[in-house]
């Protein structure tokens, strides 16, 4: 990241809030700092910036700290021991409340954590609070702001995941991506997003906003705080890799390359020529005739899943839907299960031929966001580089590569074959180091 | 059904509680009796046999009528106006507890209905109350009781639902099935389970089991109501068929064949000549090599699901969990990701390959159960016949066509392609007519 951003780490070398989860977990293992003051560096952040990044739905100091103080009198439990971490606000957790950006859900309190957030627990980790999200993980626009541009958009549904994150809030925090809920805001806001294979990091406890797609993911600064989440949510110490050789990396432009804007076309151009020159293998991969369907198909089932899912929510309290919400809606419930069957079908073939476009290489190296964060609340950004990948179940992680013409983040996005999350991590962290990210 | 048994439907022929859901709608509709008739007389039902069956979780009387008394003041809103349902308690309601079988969640209240709760009453269904379930839907006895033989189990997880359709409390209850938790016990007691292709109902709001099996469905006396319900909750008035032509039916023994006790192998070759001199053309179906490694694989994934779905109650209230939970649990957090993974891509594999099985006929006829239901409550019985099916993500239904040598149910399976739900209930409803069932 820049060092004029607001959100650089470069700027405030000595706060603890800037630290990466894993320089947290050694430095409060070597008895360096507390987890308390880990966790009062983060709250301080949180005090003086959130009045304009407006990136929290709840938080609660006074909890946050007497967990902290607690990690500190106890045993490490784990491999988080002491790390904060934020929780998208679909998310459920037994302590905060989990209010689905909708007041329909205001103030609601579930039984107990979400599987994902009670794993994290278990190793240690300590929920700072929860993160700002569009209604239900869907397209309406919150009112937190890109912490790099206060009048431009983090982008969505993750949006206070990533601002927060940006924002040296939290070093770690959950998204989920039905679309392009991860990838779009982490590059928006210049941090890692990373959406693994559907289905790698448990579902439960998180509402579900297309079931075909809806994957749980992670915001971070750096790689070794990917590895480290993804490790104790997985079950698979090791998640942890260091590449020995250059990735075989393919160029992969998509059917909708001719909406990327001229930063996001020199992101990945610069990209394959850097790598290439430092001995990554670099080819072109042809966009197969399929990805020219996906879109509208994707479309089909995601209205669909929606729609049921909130089935409940739209009997009692329409009225409290935002706009967008209540198009999806509408447009899912006129579809009927012979055109939601047929694409679930021609999906699951786009599925298994997307193995084809790994057969020469480790990682797709294509555009994440057509470019920089748009200006304004309003919109959250264009999903469609990003949600290719949710449908096909693909690992996907975005990397804050490149800077467009206002020297705002543009991500590139790195892809994997099913279950491949260790080359992805790998191809990362090599291509990383490239461009001194990650 | 044998008229000799106390839920038989001749037995009571003037009772509303015994009626078809189709009939009830007909009637209320057609001005015969009103829709709070209907739940009186099974609400009725319930307080002359819940003593013995112990089929409900939850069940509010009071609430029950006056939703029925207000459907009868207001026009019908959809195909199933008037009609009283029961929910397995692993599916939440906003009116009434969602106990998931567990001390854990005793007066749990969800803030909405699952959506598929909501489909239902969105047209015009009725909850009648929370069915019994085992705990988290796993392998824990419950204490409902086969209401055709009181000292036998009815199987589960599902237990409450299918004692309360078989003993006419209600036309139609939800169940779950991620093993075998819908089929067993409606073979075990007598009636129709149906569990369609995997993501058919929508799963929102019911408590996940292990995520990449659990499928929500249907058990009824008729198949005319599992086509009535499931029209609604997938949104197609189309899932009515009435088949012209003779099914071509595939006799598959898998490779269990030899844990089936004389019963069930009797059900078959009786059902396939049967069949086959009614019309129908029947072939053998040779069972392929990968049935042999699908059971084992089929463990690995519904352990390290469980376990990590449970993650959260796992850290808060063990204690509290049954053995077999622990067990479970236990045996799930030793899963590594890389076992893991490696069973969910072979399992994949056979999803595929599962298509091969239909080449030569519209629907597989195997067996369901190995026998009759067990005697006792604590051993729920064997789900290993049904759970092939759910693992593939195939539908499956069970039809009470035999009877074993103490006179109680042995149901045939019929198993169709991946989403031809239509096909398969075409074919139960042919096959069905040759055994007076259905």
């Amino acid at each position: 990241m820049a060092a004029s951003s607001p959100a650089s780490r470069s700027a405030v070398p000595e706060a603890l809030n800037a630290l990466s989860a894993m320089e947290m977990v050694r430095g409060i293992s070597g008895g360096r700092f507390t987890a308390e003051a880990v966790m009062r560096a983060c709250l301080e952040r949180v005090a003086a910036r959130e009045p304009e990044v407006k990136a929290w739905a709840a938080l609660d100091a006074e909890k946050a700290l007497a967990a902290a103080r607690l990690a500190d009198r106890t045993p490490a439990r784990g491999l988080l021991h002491g790390v904060p971490f934020g929780v998208k606000d679909v998310i459920e957790t037994g302590e905060l409340p989990t209010a689905m950006g909708s007041p329909l859900y205001e103030g609601y309190r579930p039984r107990v954590d979400a599987a994902c957030v009670a794993l994290a627990r278990a190793a240690g980790a300590l929920v700072l609070g929860k993160t700002i999200t569009a209604e239900f993980a869907g397209s309406a626009p919150t009112h937190t702001h890109n912490p790099l541009a206060l009048e431009r958009t983090p982008g969505g549904s993750s949006s206070g995941s990533a601002a927060a994150v940006a924002d040296l809030m939290v070093p770690v925090a959950y998204g989920t991506q039905t679309g392009g809920s991860i990838l779009r805001p982490a590059s928006f806001c210049g941090v890692i997003g990373f959406k693994p294979t559907f289905g790698t990091f448990n579902p439960v406890g998180v509402k579900p906003a297309a079931e075909s797609f809806d994957t749980v993911g992670l915001i971070a600064r750096t790689l070794d705080d990917i590895e480290l989440f993804a490790s104790v949510l997985s079950n698979d110490e090791a998640m942890h890799v260091v590449p020995e050789t250059p990735p075989r990396v393919g160029i992969f432009r998509t059917h909708l390359w001719d909406t990327a804007q001229p930063e996001t076309v020199e992101a990945i151009e610069v990209a394959a020529h850097t790598l290439g020159s430092a001995g990554a293998t670099v080819i072109e991969i042809p966009v197969p005739a399929y990805f020219e369907r996906m879109t509208a198909e994707r479309a089909v089932i995601n209205a669909y899943e929606r729609a049921q899912s909130l089935a409940a929510e739209w009997q009692f309290g329409r009225d409290a839907f935002s706009p967008q919400m209540i198009a999806t809606c509408e447009k899912g419930f006129a579809i009927g299960r012979h055109e939601y069957v047929e694409a679930q079908i021609h999906v699951a073939q786009y599925r298994r031929a997307a193995a084809g476009l790994f057969e020469q290489v480790d990682v797709l190296l294509t555009p994440c966001v057509p470019g920089e964060a748009p200006q304004g609340l309003a919109y959250a950004g264009d999903p469609r580089f990003q949600e290719i990948w949710t449908m096909l179940h693909l690992p996907s992680l975005t990397l804050p590569t490149h800077r467009g013409p206002n020297g705002l983040p543009v991500g590139i996005q790195l892809v994997a074959a099913h279950y491949c999350e260790t080359l992805l991590l790998g191809a990362a962290r090599w291509i990383g180091r490239r461009f001194g990210v990650g």
